[in-house]
């Protein structure tokens, strides 16, 4: 599944960084967004400071590719706050690259997003009334003209009264000359975890970042927890009470985090295996072998191998270096793109029957492509089996999946599928059974692409931002034939 | 005399270009934007609009470096407008690229600006007071934000309400999807004028801008003028009344335009060669030979020339390759950085007396280098005659002079600055005969770096943003060795 | 196991693409070096022919970063050679990059390389003896020289004349104008396989390149062949006879070639299953677990576990945007460089008695890393299985081993092994287990790495070249701070 | 006259740089390059040498494109050699950069040229003929298989045999680990000169260069002189004898070379006033005003103005800042290419009677677009005077003129001529007047392209060079819209 590199808006499925303390802190927070590199490939930056001055840095591209060692050495200080964003096409799109700096009343402040504000339409039309002006269409510009527009002291102040004016995913860390706060949703929709490095405090969307520097896991953020990292340690508050119903994105766990991360109390590997193994129990099949669509699959279809007795193999292999192809040669061969990615291993799959574990089907378009691939690699059955439920709404909570009317499973029946994508047979993992995996926590899922219901409401556009904002949104996609 | 390589701070001496109803306005525009590229070589950009949708695109470097067909290509549509932004060292500073363009109430708007407010400092502090943020240390923003502040319904009526805030030099040019606006400050500091090509009108810095497209001139933009052009024509209003006394930038004539521009309704190169003349008439010297420091010397010493009839010869010449060096190899050469870019003509030279003739002398540092190396090349006598008056004050209309400590006009007299670049005589041109030039015109122009008298009242920076802002400047400007 | 990123000299491991009589030969080109990608990351070259016309691009970097949609389109014809080189770091070996391309007495002619000639230093002596002249250190140019140095009228009887005097291993494909010549040593060394794609032919190092680009399998080019083609279709030539001694570098299975190739008549995957099952009847153990070490070591794990009937899991995860980490923070983090690439699932691991299987142990620097990442993520037990002998020799037909004196297995015991890594035990795959994978071809490898015995001697170098070639070397590849 | 930016084939104008025995060797040759810059755009390249190791760097683009701190810092060395090549389009031409640095019998040797050989097709017909290849389409590489043919122990005696061979224009500098050998061909057609700096030897194209970096002027290499600098100080070899007929480059002083240079024994800026006040005393003319066509212009102009009594004014002025100009908006404005370079000053010419310098036509279709620029400003009459003869004859020796079919002066007469600029007369400095401005040295020049006497007889191309080598060329000079 490739949705990773469209955008359909301002949605932002990021990575942040965060650290507070330490004498190489631009350092560590460039190692940290390497670890998160697969929450976003469109931009990378970092803010420093060194108690005083706050410096910044950031760039279009891959990790390694915005910072060397001069950027790197003009960040000083032993506080830093790094994000990276979500990949789309287009080049001038700089503007949107976080964190944001803006000097306000203050001081200088620096904000890292990541998720989506269901009012963002809204409190964008209300502050334009007010006279603020926008720079960019990140959700982070609104939460600091929210911000600067609160006559209080202290910023802590100004946070609280900010929270109650938005909706939506959100985790935000906030960076000020000698501060942190870092802040998550009520709901607990995105993932954001606290760790230590010697006397160090680091925060991060994912434990990868924390592993990859060798810095402590403490514990998660909770849902709805503003917690503020200064020179007097750490201070939590709780602005929405404790208690309430959280609903974490599950789709983190099917696709988005990384395997060896811990998010929402489990480690993304081992829900994926249990999703694998539920799958073999909802839909078993008689067959040879298991195989997966890496990379997301393979964890699932390890479950599922386990617990079905049929052996795991690796029929399809993946091609580490295809990072830039420019190239979608439609003259002369139809389906580069999904083969570039991913080979069938001929002789695993030639006369099999395969179980082929994938773990989710957006629009189908690839899909069909890969199951061809099976066939024409000779595979003799091919059953699929999906480790999550159908999609059928979209996300409005920082996932960029399509909309309805190109979900598959929105407009097919799971029969229609299996007869589109030309295999012998499809199963879903059930809604059912993919919480029952979670035990007591079973009700402290969004599984509103899934199912529809959407624990946040979700205000309509207005017919103003759609019109305009979208339209150049599509000239900035899709600029005419941009080299490199 | 180099000081266009120095930013001491938001101070701007940019240019300006715009264009409506051609239906290649961006590509004129990028022509244009060459004809200014003295006025500015950090940072170029253009704003391009259908009448629809507006796109941007801007880049740090000169506009050759920063445009190429695939980005012009993006820019569509038949209005556009274009700025080049004065040079600094710094790799981080893409934010402050102009035009600035952002989203705000009344849709969609972009600026570009030459000059300098006097009072940003205050306006900042009040905005900041009422909640705006800012992104970039540029007069722009503030102009965004007033004008975003305005409950109106009309973009002019909030231009004219914006006007009564706003002291200082400026030259600002404001673009809609579907209109633009030309303003020049009431004093007039900065030259501005209008021209036409076929239907489409052009508004451009200087007339240089004009010639390149083959553009017809028709006339400058008024002192306090402020010309909305759009589909039903032009449109004058003068909100400051007309008949204000102008005090326009005579630097302009001196160093800043290109000697092809008329500017304030005279031609700079015979306004130099007036000034030349008219310098030996007031310090006529036995010598061989006139000689001029290029480029900007050479005006004027052809007017000493004819006036005091000695022959002009070429004494030094102008390498054109110098853009991109980044060695002061310190331990080899120490004047590197002079003679990559001059060197004498030994044969003219030699045994000669001269009269070297200059526009201006600013720290000093240069020229003792250059005195230098003429008597090294065997010059016999050195009769420097400088086409302006000392330089006594800074500006703070936006023309970047070292401060007051740094001008040695300030600190030394004609006397010792001849003894300390070594030469046998020193005449500056005096600041009568320079104004007895214009004729009419005399009272016209604004030379307060020379006497010191500020035609629009400087206030002087609040503490928080000398401390803050300069600090971070400081940071920013002298990044440890970035590599190109 | 990371030596793909040292070169220790002139030694290639290279990967080759040919295409004769596309349309579309350039861009399908551009395709199968992707597939290729993995065998070489420092350069990248097209040479492609109109029948008339020969056109070169190469670049330093990945596929994706040497080409672009511009520089393709000058790549016209029908005809086109394509080739990937081995990373290295050091930015002047731009000359080094292939295809090389030349003119000479008989017209235009490319050529592109796999492998290592033994007898390259004596070649190039005695090549400088008669006066040549060498602007690169690649074998491609010895071969250029001495197809010149041929005074035949047919490019067919110099390459023949020209076999007569190279020794090695070696893989060539020679384009000019209007014909490919296509040549694998008579020991058959590296990989070379011959495909068609309609009515177009193919040549590539693997068969995943034709995968790629949905071309068929048609057969390996045997070892010694001499494959002709032109506009009269193929030809082929044996001048070393049929039926001699085969011997295939046995590390292409363990660890070169990618998993879903056919290289040597097996598949790479099945093979290192194969390694894996038979290492599991050599080296049993009592554990809960089999993990591998991404990637090489995924097979060899699988094929382990369903031997040993113990599970198989995703112990270790791999990064995927690990592309250009240049830092090695030494003061922060010792081994950010082992972490940024793979990290520990901690779950998986945690309290449990694992079988790690790995390819294969160089210097064992890094394994000692891993294992220690291992331990810390909560392993109980460490049983390392290496699906292949320990490697006690160097490599001099073209894999960039380290020499004797840096390989572990060449001066520790397995115990002193076993006790420098700090797990409770290690394991090879004994030489006769390895080759008892492949039943009657089993004595058709060159397991020289292993055993010493070099199936092609190997001469020594002369003192000049390796005093000043490889000094020269030195100082290329280690330039001081070259950021990016 | 832009025919600078053209490269009709293999000919090089370029600039040669070197220095012997300065511990900032590089360096001092990165700044050298700047000095000889206007001798070439195209590429740029160093070789150095600590005495034992040769390193080189080599690019296109400016010398301060080329090259960076971290670049220049891997040129190690007390010995270095530099190189600037003339502009061309295309960017796969990196090969061709010079220096050329090959490996043969005698060890390691760079060679740096200027000039062109008018038997290089037959020489390296030849030398494929004996089975050379040829990596590029420079002149050194023949030059270097020459002496890599030659089996002699020293270098110098292969250099003196090699000279034996070669016929032509040439100024070449080969450098050695430890020594250089500059050679000036025996007609003297193109300059070099040596210096020095403190105990250091600098050899370089023109005393420009020289004077940059403060070293001091010793003489010119003599025609057919072989200099051979290494520890053992300097020596001199006169291998054709000495008193051989000088033949040195007129279009050098015309056009070529720097004011500031002294080349075959005059101050370039000198001679050019001698070409301008013999002009104004062979077509004298009663006007208003002498103006010139910057550059090249100038000092005729000044030459012409001081004979003939009119005064001199700046007519035309020179945009300083067209470098990258990729635009050629041929619906937009026709004659940008000659707009954006050079401006009429209005004020300067309308209504006066112009005598106009320049140094040359060539085609003459860049003279008829900006003697309409000077008519459009409103330029009374126009006399344009050329300080030159008519070009009618290509030049073989190193200047890449137009073929005699697109030499204006080669069909038209000076009155058709005339009439096609549409002037109201105009002027060729006769070949008698330009040489009589030199006394006794007035048979020394070669003055082919004005008179077709070549002192060196040209050799036919043969004509698979032609067909082969020139339509790639071709390709490679008109690539598919590269952008940068």
């Amino acid at each position: 599944m490739s949705f990773r590199k469209k955008n359909m808006g301002p949605r932002e499925a990021c990575g942040i960084f965060v650290i507070y303390g330490h004498p190489d802190a631009a350092r560590l927070t460039y190692l940290g967004l390497y670890a998160l590199q697969h929450r976003g490939q469109e931009s990378a930056g970092i803010v420093s400071s060194d108690g005083q001055i706050m410096m910044a840095q950031k760039g279009m591209g891959l990790v390694g590719d915005v910072f060397d060692p001069a950027k790197l050495s003009t960040l000083k200080g032993h506080i830093a706050l790094g994000h990276v964003r979500y990949s789309t096409t287009g080049s001038s799109v700089l503007k949107n690259a976080q964190p944001l700096m803006v000097d306000y009343s203050r001081g200088t402040i620096a904000v890292a997003h990541n998720g989506n504000l269901t009012n963002a339409a809204q409190l964008r039309e209300q502050l334009e009334a007010k006279g603020s002006i926008f720079q960019t269409t990140s959700d982070s510009e609104i939460v600091l003209h929210l911000l600067a527009g609160l006559r209080v002291d202290e910023e802590k102040d100004a946070v609280l009264a900010m929270l109650e004016e938005i909706r939506g995913a959100y985790c935000f860390a906030l960076m000020k000359k000698d501060e942190i706060i870092a802040i998550r949703d009520p709901n607990g929709f995105r993932p954001l975890c606290l760790g230590k490095l010697g006397g160090a405090y680091v925060v991060a969307s994912e434990s990868c970042a924390l592993d990859l520097i060798s810095a402590a896991f403490i514990r998660e953020i909770e849902p709805g927890e503003v917690l503020i990292i200064n020179e007097n340690g750490l201070e939590s508050l709780y602005p929405f009470g404790r208690g309430r119903r959280q609903s974490s994105c599950i789709f983190e766990y099917i696709y988005f985090a990384r395997p060896d991360s811990v998010i929402f109390g489990n480690n993304v590997h081992e829900v994926r295996k249990r999703f694998g193994a539920q799958l073999a129990r909802e839909h078993p099949v008689d067959a040879d072998l298991v195989i997966a669509i890496p990379d997301c699959g393979v964890s699932a279809a390890i479950g599922y191998a386990e617990e079905s007795g049929l052996p795991f193999d690796m029929g399809v292999t993946r091609n580490h270096y295809i990072g830039r192809t420019f190239l979608q040669p439609r003259q002369a061969i139809r389906d580069f793109g999904v083969k570039v990615k991913l080979n069938p291993v001929r002789e695993v799959i030639r006369g099999k029957r395969l179980v082929v574990v994938e773990d989710s089907i957006v629009r189908g378009t690839t899909t069909v492509l890969r199951m061809a691939s099976l066939k024409e690699a000779g595979a003799k059955e091919i059953h699929l089996r999906i480790s999550c439920p159908p999609h059928c709404s979209p996300c409005y909570y920082g996932i960029d999946f399509a909309t309805k009317r190109e979900l598959i499973a929105a407009n097919k029946s799971v029969e229609e599928i299996t007869r589109f994508l030309g295999i012998n047979s499809l199963g879903y993992l059930s809604k059912e059974g993919m919480l029952s995996c979670f035990g007591d926590m079973r009700d402290k899922f969004c599984t509103a692409c899934f199912d529809g219901c959407y624990p946040v409401p979700v205000e309509v556009k207005t017919d103003k931002y759609i019109t305009e904002t979208d339209r150049l949104q599509e000239y900035m996609r899709f600029p005419e034939s941009v080299p490199r």
